[in-house]
C-alpha cells in the first residue's frame, strides 16, 4: 500500500472505516455497489444510512465491473479473497474497475481483510497500489490477524477527502481507544505480530488442506470447491443440492453441534448461489475430521428422512 | 436513573451515543436543539448529518424552554452542571421541558456529564427519572470520572427505541472493544470507581474552592462567578470587559503559559457572552494561584499595553 502517514485513519475495524467513508462521499439516496454474494454488515450499514444498494454478480475473477449499474457513487469489494467466495480478484478485473471508477467519477472500496493469511502464490497487486488517480480507498483490519472484539482497524485514504474523514472520525467518536491502539502498537513494535501472523498462516493452511483433503475424498459427488489460497474460510459450490436443501443440510449439521453457513446467506439480489461456507478460524486441525464426518451424516440423514 | 439491561447500550463516548440517537431518531433537515452556550462537539456532530441546529438561551436556571423553535424534533442539554456555564437546570424548568416535548411530540437527550463530581446540595432528579412519557434519553460518560482516551460511554434509552439503538450500533462499529470494558467492567465491580470517585471529589472540591476565593479577592471588580456546585470547571461572567476584551485576555494567559478558554468560544448564535471559563481537572491544587496570579498580570499588563 502506497501512503503517507496522514492518509491512515485508525478506525474501529472495517464497519467503522465503512461508515467513515458513506458519511464523507455519499449522501441519501445515493447508490452503492456491493458484491453479490457478499459481506453482510457494509451492506446493513449502506442501507440504514438511506443509500440505494446494489449487488453485483460475482465470476471466478471477482466481481463483474460490466455489471456495475449506472449512476454508482461507490463500489465496495473485497479482491484479496472475496467474501464469502474466496477466490482473488483477477488483474485485468482490476484494471477494469480503475477504468470504471475514474470514467464515472466513482470511488472504490477495498477491504483487504485475509491477505495476510496466503498460503502461496504471488499475490496480486492491491486495487490502491494499481490506482493512479485516487479513486481507491483501502480498509486494512485488526479482527482476523489479532481479535475481533479488540474492534482495530484503518483507512488509507487518498490524500483529496484526508481531511474529511478525520472531521467525520472526530464527530463520530473523537478517535478510537488510545489503549487498545498502544498496545496493539507495541504488539506490531515488537514484532509479535508478524510472528502470530507467521505462526497462524501456517496453523490455518493445515486447517485449510485438512478441508480440501477430506471434501475431495467425500463430498466430490455434490461440492465444487471454489479455488482459494488464502484466509479462514473456504467455500464450495453445489451440483447436485438446491440452496433450499443446502439450508436443510446446513441446519440439520448445526442441531448436531457442526456450525457450517449456507452461501445462500450471502446473496443480495434472489439470485441465490447453493453452497456451503467452512470457516476454519476457530476449529483446531484434529477436530476438523470429526466435523466434516457429521456434516456428511447430516446430509444423507437428511435425505432418508425427507424421503 | 430508571432502566432495566436491555435499554442501555456502551458507546464509544457520549459523541458516538448522540450519534446513534441522531441516526435512529433524525433525519437530514431536521431541528435540533442545543444550549448557547453549549458544549461544541455535539453541535458539529449534528451539523455534519444535515440537521438544522439552532442555539436557545440559557439563564440562571438552565435552558430557557419558551425559546426553543417550532418544529425541534431533539434538544440536547447538560441539566446536572450546564456546559459551560456551570449552573443546574431548575426542577421547574426540567418539568416544563418535559411537557414541552411531550406536546411537540419531541426527544431529549440529558448528558449527565460531571453528574458524580457534586460538592454538596442536593441533587435534582435527572430528566430520565422525571419522565414519564418516554421522552428522555440519557447519557453517562466515563471521560471525566475515569479517562476520556479510553472512549466509554453508555446510553440509557426508552424502550420504544432500543431495538434501533442497538441495530445503529451494530452498523456503526458493532461494540464498544471489550477489553476496555471488560476492564472497568472489573474497575466498577471491585469498588475501585467509586473509591476513585470519592477521592477525586474532594480533590476537585479544593481546586474548586481554591479558584472561588482566588477570583472573589482578585478579580470581584471585573468577574462574576456563576455559581455552581459540581464539576472540574467553572464559569466567571465578565463585569467590565467585552467578549473581544475577554478573547485577548486569554490569548496572552496563553502565551505565559495558562490556559483558560472564553466564554465566546461556546456561542452558538451571534450572542457571544463575555467570560472565562476556568478549568481545574488537570491542575493540581499547589499551582493554582500561582496560574490565577499570571492570569491576572495577562489582564493588566494587556490593558496597559493596548493604551
Amino acid at each position: 500500500v502506497n501512503t503517507e502517514p496522514g492518509e491512515v485513519t485508525v478506525t474501529n475495524g472495517t464497519q467503522q472505516a465503512l461508515d467513515l467513508v458513506a458519511r464523507v462521499l455519499l449522501a441519501p439516496g445515493d447508490r452503492v455497489a456491493v458484491e453479490d454474494p457478499g459481506y453482510v454488515p457494509p451492506r446493513l450499514l449502506f442501507q440504514s444510512l438511506g443509500l440505494q444498494v446494489t449487488g453485483v454478480p460475482v465470476d471466478g475473477e471477482g466481481l463483474i465491473v460490466d455489471a456495475i449499474p449506472r449512476n454508482t457513487k461507490l463500489v465496495y469489494v473485497t479482491p484479496s479473497h472475496q467474501y464469502p467466495l474466496g477466490m482473488a480478484m483477477s488483474l485485468p478485473r482490476r484494471i477494469a474497475l480503475l477504468a470504471w471508477a475514474d470514467r464515472q467519477n466513482a470511488a472504490i472500496i477495498e477491504d483487504d481483510y485475509d491477505s495476510e493469511f496466503r498460503f502461496g502464490g504471488r499475490p496480486i497487486e492491491p486495487l490502491q497500489t494499481l490506482d493512479t488517480t485516487g479513486r481507491v480507498i483501502y480498509v486494512g483490519s485488526f479482527s482476523k490477524t489479532m481479535l475481533p472484539t479488540l474492534r482495530l482497524g484503518f483507512l488509507v485514504t487518498p490524500a483529496s477527502i484526508c481531511d474529511a474523514v478525520h472531521a467525520a472520525k472526530y464527530v463520530t467518536d473523537w478517535h478510537t481507544p488510545l489503549p487498545t491502539q498502544n498496545a496493539l502498537a507495541a504488539f506490531i513494535d515488537q514484532g509479535w505480530l508478524a510472528r502470530h501472523t507467521r505462526k497462524m498462516r501456517t496453523v490455518y493452511q493445515e486447517r485449510h488442506e485438512k478441508i480440501l483433503d477430506f471434501v475431495d475424498a467425500h463430498f466430490a459427488a455434490h461440492l465444487s470447491l471454489v479455488p482459494s489460497a488464502a484466509g479462514l474460510h473456504i467455500s464450495a459450490l453445489a451440483k447436485t443440492m438446491s440452496s433450499t436443501e443446502i439450508e436443510e443440510w446446513v441446519q440439520r449439521a448445526a442441531a448436531d453441534g457442526v456450525a457450517v453457513q449456507a452461501l445462500s446467506m450471502f446473496r443480495v439480489a434472489d439470485r441465490a448461489m447453493a453452497g456451503l461456507v467452512l470457516g476454519y478460524g476457530a476449529i483446531p486441525v484434529s477436530r476438523i475430521d470429526a466435523g466434516l464426518r457429521i456434516l456428511r451424516h447430516a446430509r444423507t440423514t437428511g435425505a432418508t428422512r425427507s424421503r
